[in-house]
């Protein structure tokens, strides 16, 4: 059977089962372990997308519940798709618009057909049910939808997050019944299951008999803690099958990256980098943080980082960068995010040769103790 | 005597007196008549360094008022001068900075010795005077500095007038008594002399006699009709020297750029194109103008312009500039403020056609029944 997307598993690293791959996608290859900068409205805040594509980004993800609302689905198919209408060549994933409808807690109902929500731009009411979420991602065009999950709290009742589970199964039957265009756009499945091993390993073994493009690890990265969300993706990650992509949602912290793709997990995706760069965080390549705002950068003639090869490090001082972001020029919010997503990029870069290398653990280690 | 900036005068247009040039000065050649975006805090806002010369700009303004304040001249001079800090290679003209002042109100107050101040951010004290403004001006490493003068209201008094060009002349022997490095940062008189002939006259024969680099024709653009901005400018350009630069400050839309060329200016600087495109309105090379919000944007398919070189046109839908701008998307200054510019620069090439073939009279005619 011919596929939309094809997972190449290239190498598993013996000692901690942390896996090198390639995706093929209808735009392009992505190396695995990959990062996925979030590009929310069509846009990665701040950034044209020829420069997110500088920083080695090779996949994106778009936000199905904003584009949903603005422009709307139907305006961006009619005007050729997400990756006309951004401008960005290579693959984009987009999320199933569920984890934004939960989060509206007040404005939203969820129900059997869907999640019944008001929109935060204007109060309008709407349904965002499985069919119409495949709907979306498909006019969008994506290489990537994501199946329609409920993704209950992390400390939900197991009666709960069982009867969840079961929703979500049902809601992904729906999903795939649902898809027009299953050769542009794959469809990826999303575990649940909660922190309960049977759970997620029953849930699982409903995921394979679907035969999906790849499989997230869902319910987690949800307000529970750090050591909470490894134990569920060690638990998860085995569960699924070897030859198709496993994806962290919502992840993470650079230390969060080492640990997850030490247990298998081959995406990530999150707004950790450009959210705290626009709040001026900015990180170093050993994982840490400072705030740009720090008065000891004021005269500070060398760029954020040393050896950096950022445009933004390249050519800039942290002075100047300093005295953008205190004076809320536009410019800043570029610079400071050209930066994270640089390291990031830099990052998985890292990872990925660690893991040719046979060196992820050592990687692991540094990182636990960084 | 060597200058540190140098004139050349290529052409005369018989028809309308407009002026063909060439302004040389330690970081390149600006042709003339020529439009300063500005870089008010050391950025031209949203955009990078060579983003603004690629829209064909080769000189910006920077502004002493805000660039004393934040992050201080002497943190910019420590960390090599405005080019290294802001990297910017071409030329840089400053204001003087008086503008600015004069603007706060109720917050300064004008002496012989200069303008006490209250800075809006925090409310410290501070006296610019004219030996101040130098400082701070050749601190920057400006090409070219402005001298530090009383911009009065347009309706102020003929007595008012008289007095406070009087003290315009007297700070200006005490701005090129403070010069120390004249090699490095020439300076321009502005004149003044209100909307009264004769005062105009006598001021311009005190500015020749002091041999000035070049001459702005100042107390225009600060508020009155532009006919009698137009007046003034046609009345002020003949009184200052053929050889030297005429520089209309904070002036203005296409027209009036047409209009002032042809009244002998040649060199502009206003935030016009750049803060009309963060409120979303946009230039067309015919002048006219359009806000991206309109709903008949909504799902346009084709550029801001038809035909425009500019990078935000050569790659993007107006519904996808319109969708960032309604989505308050960082991304939709940068382009918004990249089309603008570039027609502004598009436009000056124009005019300096329209003299060089002396067909400037149709320009005139074309923009006055546009």
């Amino acid at each position: 059977m011919s596929r939309t997307v094809r997972f190449e598993l290239l190498k598993v690293d013996p000692a901690t089962g942390a896996r090198l791959g390639r995706l093929h996608t209808p735009h392009g290859t992505v190396e695995t372990p990959a990062f996925m900068p979030v590009g929310t409205a069509g846009t990665v805040k701040a950034m044209l997308p020829d420069e997110v594509e500088s920083t080695g980004a090779e996949v994106i993800l778009g936000n199905t519940f904003h584009l949903y609302l603005r422009p709307g689905h139907k305006v961006i198919e009619k005007l050729g798709g997400l990756h006309q209408f951004a401008q960005w060549k290579k693959t984009i994933l987009t999320d199933s618009g569920g984890f934004q409808v939960f989060s509206l807690k007040e404005l939203r109902k969820i129900k059997e057909e869907g999640v019944e929500f008001q929109s935060p731009y204007g109060g309008s009411k709407h349904l965002l049910s499985p069919e119409l979420s495949i709907e979306v991602q498909e006019a969008l065009g994506a290489d990537i939808a994501m199946a329609f999950d409920e993704c209950p709290p992390h400390d939900e009742s197991r009666a709960y997050v069982e009867k969840s589970m079961q929703r979500t199964t049902r809601w992904l039957d729906r999903c795939v019944a649902a898809r027009q265009r299953p050769e542009r756009t794959s469809l990826f499945g999303i575990l649940q299951g909660g922190r309960f091993e049977d759970l997620r390993r029953a849930h699982a073994e409903v995921l394979i008999e679907r035969d999906l493009d790849g499989y997230a690890v869902g319910g987690v990265a949800v307000g529970e803690e750090r050591e909470m969300m490894m134990d569920v993706t060690a638990l998860s990650a085995p569960l699924l099958p070897a030859n198709k992509p496993r994806y962290l949602m919502g992840v993470g912290y650079p230390r969060d990256l080492v640990d997850a793709v030490a247990r298998g997990i081959d995406m990530f995706d999150c707004v950790i980098p450009t959210r705290n760069a626009r709040n001026g965080r900015l990180f170093l390549r050993d994982g840490s943080y400072f705030n740009i705002k720090g008065s000891e950068n004021r005269e500070h003639p060398g760029p954020i980082e040393e050896g950096c090869a950022c445009t933004t490090c390249v050519r800039f001082s942290r002075a100047y960068v300093r005295h953008l972001f205190v004076s809320n020029e536009l410019l800043a919010y570029r610079l400071l995010t050209m930066h994270n997503l640089f390291v990031y990029q830099a990052h998985m870069r890292r990872i990925r040769a660690a893991i040719a290398n046979e060196t992820m653990a050592e990687l692991v280690r540094e990182f636990a103790s960084g």
